[in-house]
């Protein structure tokens, strides 16, 4: 048992908070902080009524070094869980190692005025970490995060090596609302309209953003169209797991998302940098996002389910040659919302949060080092997904994949 | 020969003052003021390379009535042309009144938070421009502007009551732009999503924005898909010709805009009331205005025809029965660039300002009091059209219009 300081009062927050809350016997007292202190109170305010437990909460601002580490230190924490923006990651990775605390996040670093996606930020703190005895768990969402504990389990129990490897992640959920991303829209944005990026016999190969469709028969969901484009577990996986000859990502999107996508797109509304009007320095995506609804806000209106998981090809552990696994959960929407307030968006991304801490707190991820999902070993994660609301089934496919 | 003093330095503006300069037997010294003097400083260059001719540029706040005044009477103007935005109409008209000037415009006041076409406002200065023995020409553009004097002249002319009158208007120009309005973007959109009125049977039938779609022919332009919408002239054309049972109005649009234009209303983007954001009010139909192409920029990039004009039916002047007339110009987008460096939106509408001002000036409309065009003699400004760039034709149909 150890205390945790999350940072960020988000969806996502949300949940690995009244998720913790409800593991009393790992998480001692549970801290909360953020710019703005009465989004904590909410969540502090729901746990409560929920569940009886106290979250304590307080204003930060995370780009603070200086504050951050006087509260981890106030807090007496073990572990700091970055729920912010990525853009913070980098910062929050500093206060740590000042204050000599564990870290965890569920995104890769960003720099706020570019959308490139890479780990080479974060991968540059690994003899920092080490040095300093402490483990920074980078990506514990679930894609990425689950999807790469998933290859890692796999690989452990039924492939010897992952020839290939996609992951299809279908979000079957209705919001009723004309436009509304199901998480921060300008994260979302910024990836969906990022040019297409798998990996294939050695190297990167590129294709313009949503021009790749594929319709699949998701479990629960049923079928959907899929558009590739690119993920950041595909660089850990292509790294860690150098065997692999080709990695993909494939996301569900509606016709009228993608319209509406690409028209704000076409009028400039989802430009990360900054435009003159009316003598203020205002950045477009950030304005689409004061006009958007909350994503947290539309928890309660989001019916159907969602389904992420990994289709692998490779060489059978039993030596029975190459065999293909389709691994996967199957999350609801209502039931997700009825237990924590929060729909599956939020809550496929904040249980593994919850998850990844609760492997350092129990120190059977207490490596020093800074470390993806896919170079640990998965077994008690997989066992608490289980658990904790995310239950996982996998099922041997007749081969590869035919897209 | 008399003093112009125009207000407003958009694309409309430029067409009417190169088309002033054009004239120098009408238009004595041309002086034109905008907010921002170098909007000015270019139209004059662009003339003075042109022609040779003189424009004397002026920084004007139009809001503030006392500067207004003070220029006017500086420049020795007989008539102010507005061609800012439709906010400022009354404060002119004040300023007119207040300097003992005549006034023209070409679209009707609105307030600014609030999308409602009406004439109440100006029609509410007819006794004080009456008792002051001055004249105020209101909506002298294309639209409003030449299709009532289309109608004024079929009647006048042609048909001694008009029955039923659709104005229709055609933009057969491509831009190239994945998203461009072709004039003023914050009026253009509300406009466009503004509910759909027509004048039918004495009262007004309205239906939603953008639902009621007919394909039709253009003379020039070919078969373009036309909606339904509200327009300014409905309200004068049946409030001066009261015998009228049915007004519309039909504008084109292709499907790209019409997808872009109900994105942007989905999101919000069009939105004219104040939204906070970083700790500043932003009118989000104003943010999308700095974000797009300013429609005065795509001048030289568009290509192809505009086609507006008027189908009236009603009982011939010859006794002869009820007969069906269509009158209508074709403008050519490249041919206008060529001679004045504006596309034919603003060349349609620039044309007609000064050629309503040049009536003024010629003391042939300037009988005191605030007009709409139609209540006005349509001959002259009829002769001055084909002589000054827009030529007009008018042809019998078989019947009244099917759709």
């Amino acid at each position: 048992m150890g205390n945790v300081l999350v940072v960020g009062a988000g969806g996502v927050s949300s949940v690995a908070v009244h998720k913790m809350a409800m593991n009393p016997d790992i998480f001692g007292p549970i801290h909360l902080a953020s710019r703005t202190k009465s989004k904590c109170d909410a969540i502090a305010a729901s746990v409560k009524a929920r569940f009886g437990a106290e979250v304590t909460t307080h204003a930060l601002d995370a780009m603070d070094v200086a504050a951050t580490v006087a509260l981890i230190r106030q807090t007496g924490a073990e572990i700091v869980v970055n729920l912010a923006l990525p853009y913070q990651d980098l910062v929050l990775m500093d206060a740590c190692l000042e204050a000599g605390v564990n870290y965890l996040d569920t995104a890769n670093y960003e720099p706020e005025d570019e959308a490139k996606f890479e780990y080479s930020w974060q991968w540059a703190y690994q003899e920092k970490f080490r040095e300093a005895g402490l483990t920074a768990i980078l990506g514990s969402g679930f894609d990425p995060g689950v999807t790469s504990v998933f290859a890692t389990w796999l690989r452990k129990h039924k492939l010897k090596t992952i020839r290939q490897i996609d992951v299809l992640d279908a979000n079957g959920g209705d919001n009723g609302q004309a436009f509304a991303t199901n998480f921060n829209p300008e994260i979302n944005l910024r990836e969906v309209l990022a040019e297409a990026r798998h990996w294939e016999g050695g190297e990167w190969k590129t294709s313009p953003a949503m021009t790749h469709k594929v319709e699949f028969d998701f479990p629960g969901v049923g079928p959907k169209n899929m558009y590739l484009m690119y993920h950041e577990e595909l660089e850990s996986l292509s790294t860690h797991f150098p065997e692999i000859e080709r990695a993909r990502f494939w996301m569900t999107f509606g016709d009228a998302y993608i319209t509406h996508a690409k028209v704000l797109e076409n009028v400039g509304m989802t430009r990360i940098d900054p435009v003159m009007h009316d003598g203020k320095e205002i950045i477009p995506i950030q304005f689409l996002k004061t006009l958007l609804p909350d994503p947290s806000d539309l928890g309660e209106l989001t019916k159907g389910k969602a389904c992420i998981g990994d289709i692998a090809t490779g060489e059978a552990a039993d030596g029975s040659g190459e065999k293909t696994f389709y691994i996967y959960n199957i999350c609801d929407h209502e039931e997700c919302y009825a237990e924590v307030g929060s729909q599956a968006v939020a809550y496929t991304t904040g249980v593994p949060a919850m998850i990844g801490a609760a492997m350092v707190l129990k120190g059977i991820w207490r490596e020093p080092g800074v470390w993806n999902m896919e170079q640990l070993d998965p077994d008690a994660f997989m066992d608490m997904l289980n658990t904790q609301g995310l239950p996982w089934q996998v099922e041997e496919l007749d081969g590869p994949v035919a897209f």
